[in-house]
């Protein structure tokens, strides 16, 4: 299933050179994050189809060894970024999801290795100011309009594409390990099964082998309300109003999906968004749980394109390692140790999955670790709570 | 909290009137269902708003005894209607959904009790031919056109005032049991809350004392599509074309949430909707699961009124026993012997809630069963996989 890649390398860094990264310690990473570009002149997706002047943005934390042996490379969760970690100002905050686990000293030690994340196509967040990517509200080169609906669609296999081609660019062509938590966990799956020989070791976090029937339609019911607004108009929204009320409602639904009940019903009560208001008063009134979840998302649908979810939504419907053949096949091509994090009460990848996916990658002798994360948050633990996974990562990156 | 309730009573049977039904052995029940119709001239809301010409529909299976004291009200789910067992005509099939165990020699004995069932207020099914109910669809007589969201907030307490009123009207003033699933179970509890002296038995199913932070967003987001969907035009659009895409997808939420991921993934597999449109291709092309969801959600929205979800929605979130006071006082009000039956796999009603609700009835020594259902429904095995609580209900109803 592995076809040749026509695509042609462009390396483009927003600031400096990759000379200049291997050359000086400039780049090495100090808790500051500087986020980089990627270009390729055209890249041709699994399903055949040619997309011109692909661009993604990725971070790298540590430095790359000499013999450029020593990279791990996180791949990120539907809503996620390349911001696995750090800061972007010396002032700031570190922001990255990861932070936890990344870093001098951690984990992922960036004194040790060279952590490297890339955004994906598609992604969410196309008008984060942090996030670099190429999709439907890319502007078509062909026609100078914004692709929309007919950009081609793009699945995890073309995610690890694009990866391979930036990790290429920088000469590494083996993987001390490839980890990531949900969509993140994917693609991390895709490439040990497709690149066995590139991935030392395997990390999947709270995400499995296949998008299973309950995650089709979960991933169904987040597009629903982007293709019910308006605004939406198939997709061709870019000269005019976008469909944000729609974009939110889907927003909401991920974040309440990719919950637990134990989290709404510890971080949340029963009081009224607005204390003039009774909702048994009011049919318009609501609880603050509602007006929490609508905030959030509000915040998060300024950031995100709409059309951007509904292709995310494609990728992870579509994937089974294998490539469509055979989920047991595909599992198996997986030489790499693995190390498999989950949550009991994931409401999003069913445990049974990921159980059965463990079973199958050890079917042929594989080495499978299989670890559970415990917290209130159900899937999203994977994510928030990876810090007690701490003694297991660093002795599994050993 | 028990108001007076200033209703008047007016008995209207579609068929024949009250003392017929009981000076007659013609509505023993034979395994033939009629609908009746309940009205009530005017009734007024725990809001405090009165509603005139209230309506609702109601059937009975089994003989109404001359103490009147064996009378079990089963109460309806979200989605439910009081066609809770039976059929309508002699050629036709049971469609009720506790027939397994409703009927002649089952635990819910109609040789033995009278088994009584109405249609809510705001009930789904308002364009449903087998449902009675007054709602934002009917017609206000005040202005001669349909309420739409002038149509005042409704809660569990009126659906059970309402139901009182229908009992009266038959001479019953208490209750064998009351019995319910999900929504039912919340008129069931607010029933033996606010009426101990009237429920001689208590079985809520699937359900808890009060509608948790993770309800009221669960719920919230079945609301979303509908107010989503420019059709619904703020609730006026009785005038034109009603709001069905955004009903439809509401009512795909309500299917996957009462369901699980074991259902999802043992009644389904990754075929495409479509043998000839590659989902990997066409970013329009769906999976059957999705199709099939679809294709559920629409042949009940053809039957159900957008508002009247909306209407239930709020009558669920706004439930707590005890009606706002404490829920533990309005749970340890509950004197009748209690059966609950839930799913540790319920994504609707969180079995930490329903375990709650059976500590605080137990709190001042009242009796209570806790027993789970078992299956790959989750919420939904109350309705679909009651029967195997079949032995627990017979002894439990003696």
């Amino acid at each position: 299933m592995r076809r040749k890649q026509p695509y042609t390398l462009v390396a483009v860094a927003s600031f400096t050179g990759l000379g200049l990264l291997l050359a000086t310690p400039l780049w090495a990473w100090d808790g500051l994050v500087e986020k980089q570009t990627f270009e390729m002149e055209s890249f041709t997706t699994q399903g055949g189809e040619t997309i011109p002047n692909v661009t993604i943005g990725w971070e790298a934390y540590g430095e790359l060894n000499e013999a450029r042996d020593n990279a791990i490379l996180i791949t990120h969760f539907f809503s996620g970024t390349s911001h696995a970690a750090g800061r972007y100002s010396a002032d700031g905050e570190p922001t990255g999801y990861w932070d936890a686990i990344i870093g001098p000293g951690k984990p992922l030690d960036t004194d040790e290795y060279y952590i490297i994340s890339s955004d994906t196509l598609v992604n969410l967040g196309a008008n984060d100011p942090n996030v670099i990517t190429t999709g439907p509200a890319s502007i078509n080169p062909d026609t100078g309009e914004p692709w929309g609906m007919d950009f081609p669609v793009v699945t995890i296999r073309d995610f690890v594409e694009v990866q391979r081609a930036l990790l290429e660019s920088q000469g590494i062509e083996s993987l001390h390990a490839v980890m990531g938590a949900s969509m993140g966990a994917l693609q991390a799956i895709e490439w040990a099964s497709a690149y066995p020989e590139r991935v030392e070791r395997l990390i999947p976090v709270i995400g499995g082998g296949v998008a299973d029937p309950w995650l089709l339609a979960t991933l169904s019911a987040w597009a629903a309300p982007i293709r019910l607004d308006a605004h939406w108009n198939e997709g061709d929204y870019y000269d005019g109003e976008p469909p944000t009320e729609g974009l939110k409602e889907a927003l909401k639904l991920v974040t309440l999906n990719a919950n637990h009940w134990q989290w709404a019903n510890e971080a949340f009560n029963r009081d009224w968004a607005d204390d003039a208001r009774d909702p048994a008063q009011d049919i318009n009134a609501r609880y603050a749980i509602e007006q929490t979840l609508d905030d959030i998302a509000g915040a998060r649908a300024k950031l995100s394109d709409a059309n951007h979810l509904l292709y995310l939504v494609r990728a992870n419907q579509t994937f089974m390692a294998g490539h469509g053949d055979s989920l047991e096949a595909g599992l198996a091509a997986i030489e790499a140790p693995t190390l498999m994090l989950y949550s009991e009460n994931d409401l999003v990848f069913a445990p049974e999955g990921v159980r059965r996916t463990a079973e199958l990658i050890e079917s042929d002798g594989t080495e499978v670790t299989l670890e559970t994360l415990e917290g209130n948050r159900g899937h999203l633990d994977g994510v928030v709570s990876i810090e007690q996974a701490s003694d297991t990562l660093r002795e599994f990156l050993q």
